[in-house]
């Protein structure tokens, strides 16, 4: 049987999350895309730098916005490995991203279909379209080979 | 009648919102203190850097853990003007701050108090000692004339 090829922003983001492994980081990793375009890619580097709010989407949103001097990412897509979190989800929100694919749920902290579920809100000024599932099996894998071997 | 001064931290919080105001920015500021110093300062920044990131909580966590080079801010306290959204609670979270002191609640955008509820879910690691109100008449004041001059 041959599956189906994950879309190319979803292989650009579990790349990013293996680079992370590599560097001793949970492996997350996130793309931005406009008009087709990959506008940012980034990686969990929390330990690095070190900031508790380095996260995958954050750095993305962050360089996204950089790179078009732009606050909102109107009409952008955010491509990531594992559920956002509710500080992740609420960056997204702020930034007007368009649309959300995310590759494995995360019910330990995930914020967008557990817990805070940030998109759902009165609270929140702007709900993304969202995806989950598509690279869940090789995102998951990712996560857990990298806790498994630092048991 | 004389009122009880605010605690320091709280009015530099206060003053780094006057400085967001002069510059253009939503008026919200933010202070990070650990034993008794003041390591981080910090006002909201999304319109001048870009970055929809660029929340007074979320530039203040990221200034102290680089001061501090160490990813978890343990035993600090964060001072803000306005209750924090989801992502800044989701990041303050994530920093292991301590304890949280804001001024004015934020039916409208709020995530601790309000809507999202960050601090309260499953999926929130580590809960802070949260206390709100004080300098609340200030900080709000500070919103409400920067909206009005802006209409």
């Amino acid at each position: 049987m041959t599956r189906w090829p994950l879309p190319e922003p979803m292989r650009l983001a579990l790349a990013e999350a293996a680079r992370a492994a590599n560097e001793g980081e949970v492996p997350i990793g996130a793309v931005i895309v406009k008009n087709g375009d990959v506008i940012a890619a980034a990686h969990n580097r929390t330990r690095q730098l070190p900031d508790p709010t380095a996260h995958a989407e954050l750095l993305a949103i962050r360089h996204a916005a950089e790179t078009l001097q732009q606050e909102r990412l109107d009409g952008c897509e955010l491509w990531v490995t594992l559920e956002p979190c509710a500080m992740c989800a609420g960056a997204i929100a702020h930034a007007r991203i368009a649309r959300v694919y995310y590759a494995a749920p995360d019910p330990k902290g995930g914020g967008v279909e557990h817990g805070a579920r940030v998109f759902e809100q009165a609270q929140c000024l702007h709900r993304p379209e969202v995806y989950a599932g598509m690279g869940e099996a090789e995102a998951a894998g990712l996560l857990r080979d990298f806790f498994r071997a630092r048991r």
